[in-house]
């Protein structure tokens, strides 16, 4: 019966690794996942292996790309001397649907976060600020998201900017706060960019 | 950049479809494994992947097996005048390993749980009474978790086997009010089994 148990063990073990996952929930899903039908389990493990496969972090901003550098760094019709700072990947993909911004990005990987033990090191911060070097760069937009951890990581990043010469600004409060910049709609979050302020 | 995204929103999507894990988690659980090495992702899939090709239910005893019916439901050596009702499969390797027992299984998959919408329909429920016809079986041991669930479930069977004319019993309360049969240590899970009574 051991023979049996393995691969179950070996599933709840997997999901118990992920964060945020306990041994009870790592139960939980393997079981339902063993009574569900199979196409769960396939459609599950096929989206794993196609992302890593085919998904990689552009090496200049750190956005996701299947080709590096990514298709917003090589594009030659973007301003090149305005960068935008998001969280995450997804940040991205929203700003990109306003259509309303043609600079760069930099994609920082998460946020300040003293209470989770996240700190500069933990984020993409040395790249941008070695980014920002060559002097093309004259304003960096910090468009982190509107809650404590995205405001303390505006605050942080501008102290280190600002002494290289470069504007920083943080896009406008026109999301709620609390909120999650990739959830905002299209009309909203394109207003927060134009009314951004310098800081 | 859209069709960066899609291999992303795919395993995004898949884990929101699993119980408990809501949009936000999903997105958590897919950058942490974007970041994580690639072996971490492959080892989920590959534990998805075997798992359900290697593991069935007994049509029986509906305990996972490689082959139907299972080793317990084909074993000549077992007792078959008593089985044992449990909930999980787990449940079933745990009083294996106490050596104790050597009658048949039955696994339920789940408890009764209004609160979660669980009623007997959605319990192995069915096949068990199915099983006590044909007069085989003197014993139907309830060995479901100690908890509200778990004794509301046990008082349900009662109600239905003792017409039968068949002995119910109900694992002893040697487990921890409250507790999970399958973390109990093998002594203590020895005992409550020992010290059964009929009800």
């Amino acid at each position: 019966m051991h023979g049996t148990i393995q691969p179950v063990s070996r599933l709840v073990e997997a999901f118990a690794r992920l964060p945020g996952i306990g041994p009870k929930s790592a139960q939980r899903l393997t079981f339902y996942l063993l009574r569900a039908p199979v196409e769960a389990s396939r459609e599950l493990a096929d989206a794993l292996i196609q992302m890593r496969e085919n998904v990689i972090f552009c090496s200049l901003c750190f956005n996701i790309t299947s080709e590096d550098p990514c298709d917003a760094c090589t594009d030659a019709r973007r301003d090149r001397s305005i960068i935008c700072v998001v969280e995450e990947p997804l940040d991205v993909l929203a700003l990109e649907r306003t259509r309303g911004y043609r600079g760069l990005y930099h994609v920082l990987h998460g946020a300040l976060s003293p209470i989770e033990g996240i700190g500069p090191d933990d984020l993409k911060i040395t790249p941008l600020l070695a980014r920002l070097r060559d002097g093309t760069v004259k304003e960096v937009i910090l468009a982190t998201n509107p809650n404590v951890e995205g405001d303390t990581t505006a605050q942080y990043l501008t102290q280190l900017i600002r002494p290289l010469g470069i504007s920083t600004s943080r896009i406008a409060r026109g999301l709620p706060v609390g909120g999650d910049l990739e959830y905002a709609d299209e009309v909203t979050l394109a207003q927060a960019m134009e009314n951004r302020r310098m800081v």
